[in-house]
């Protein structure tokens, strides 16, 4: 089925403790597009100014990403980010941010990808993730990416966003301090009263857990890592390989929501393990199914 | 097969968000073999002073617990210790602590116990680990926890302990300090060169990580919990969990170790539900098995 993702294009700088990538392409809908693409076709809503030095077409070359919905502005500049991880590769520090063309009105959603059925909202202001979604006429499954800016500046804006969607994708100590609740299972469920059937909080290299209204719960621990190099885009990716795979089954059962977390956590693993989108562009769908079925070895008894 | 346990028996003083436990029966070898106990019988070494207000005999009434390494110094005043635990259940202030007996040497291994084949060495000075050890004629599986007292202090003794032992059961912020490797994967991989052909690291309500020489790893979530009432004991009851399962199996290959590891999983969520014993003694061989069974669910895609 069809799969729609609005999100950022970046011009990222990244230090990290293994070195430094400058001016390096980045972006949730990058990272969400390159990594759902191993699955299904995506439909790219973004907006860069004419200062953007990637071009998409070429980067987006071997998948099936339509740019129909990629906005150029002439008079804009690119979203920008420098961070620098440290030794423990959980922290991070903003070196630098420049909105640009996020700080303007969104991309609009073009007619041909209004009958979108799975959707994914990447990590923006609450009030333009609602706007965005009411382009779109029937969706079926809603995913929906936020942060801690948002939870504590903009919570009603989040609160009803929260009523129109079906998942919410977050991090651990987002979800409790959206919840208000340490306990992560009392915190997910108290976000699920708050509107969408589906909760999933990362916990970074200790992966990821997701409850729905049914309660039911499935954990999942990331992939075991020797190296990571940068963890840019991980969030992304898990949300991209989970997405896709439920796009290109068409179904979001309690079981097929399971498979999805874990193609998740396989394609974060293979985006961490290098820098920018080198740990996606070297992969492919083989590899990718060898590494869920070695994370099934891992975590099965 | 045998297994025997040298441990601490403890007079606890718990505080939690929950209430107040006062002088509770505690200690690591009395947490271990209320859990090894459903699997196997148990060979119980520990000492007490005669302030001992517990009666161990009638404690392990309904287990196959042989107390005959049970010693009672009458000169001497029983291990004590107080702690705090704040409101993320992770972070805890040890408010008091009196050694006591565990100042003074270790209590002798019966002679009838000496032919034992699985034996857990609970959290002590390696050197006394390294003397209750050399008691054992032929072990076929030796289990060892630690902490940071020991890595910092007595890293030699524990190092040359390291080279006579099986399996290593520890915290992941002490097997990043043992092996001054912060990637745990890593970590847990040095450790490994140190002898053990097994390492356990325990990582709190994120589960733990096991790996051998092998290079076989495998990874388990906690089991997941709304309430956490008291979480003193969780570790040694993840290690009784642990070996009381092998020992009833007689069997070290990965695929045991992978189960043992979840039995330690949920005995260790037993024991965090309730104060002190209390959670251990309320439950059965039954609810035990029906709860793999639910963390098999939960886990497996």
């Amino acid at each position: 089925m069809s799969l729609l993702v609005t999100g950022s294009i970046g011009i990222d700088t990244v230090k990290t403790p293994y070195g430094v990538s400058e001016n390096c392409l980045g972006g949730s809908a990058v990272y969400f597009s390159m990594t759902a693409g191993f699955f299904s076709p995506v439909r790219f809503v973004g907006v860069i100014g004419s200062d953007c030095p990637f071009d998409l077409a070429e980067v987006f070359a071997n998948r099936d990403v339509d740019l129909r919905g990629l906005e150029i502005r002439a008079q804009s500049k690119t979203f920008r980010w420098a961070g620098t991880y440290h030794e423990n590769m959980d922290d991070r520090t903003t070196d630098h941010v420049e909105l640009n063309v996020l700080a303007e009105a969104p991309p609009k959603v073009p007619d041909a990808f209004k009958d979108s059925k799975f959707v994914f909202l990447a990590n923006t202001a609450p009030i333009l993730q609602q706007q965005l979604l009411e382009q779109i006429d029937e969706p079926v499954f809603v995913a929906v990416d936020t942060m801690n800016l948002w939870i504590q500046g903009y919570p009603d804006d989040l609160i009803a966003l929260l009523t129109k969607i079906d998942c919410l994708i977050i991090n651990e100590d987002e979800a409790r301090m959206l919840a208000d609740r340490h306990n992560l299972i009392r915190a997910a469920k108290k976000i699920l009263e708050m509107g969408p059937s589906v909760v999933i909080a990362k916990k970074g290299e200790s992966g990821s857990i997701m409850c729905n209204t049914d309660g039911d719960i499935f954990i999942l621990p990331a992939f075991p890592a020797d190296d990571v190099i940068d963890p840019t885009g991980a969030g992304d990716s898990f949300a991209g390989g989970f997405m896709g795979y439920l796009a290109q089954t068409g179904r979001t059962d309690f079981e097929t929501l399971k498979t999805a977390v874990a193609y998740g956590t396989v394609l974060a693993s293979f985006t961490i393990a290098d820098f920018s989108l080198d740990g996606l562009t070297s992969t492919d769908r083989t590899n990718i199914d060898e590494r869920l079925q070695e994370l099934r070895n891992i975590t099965q008894f």
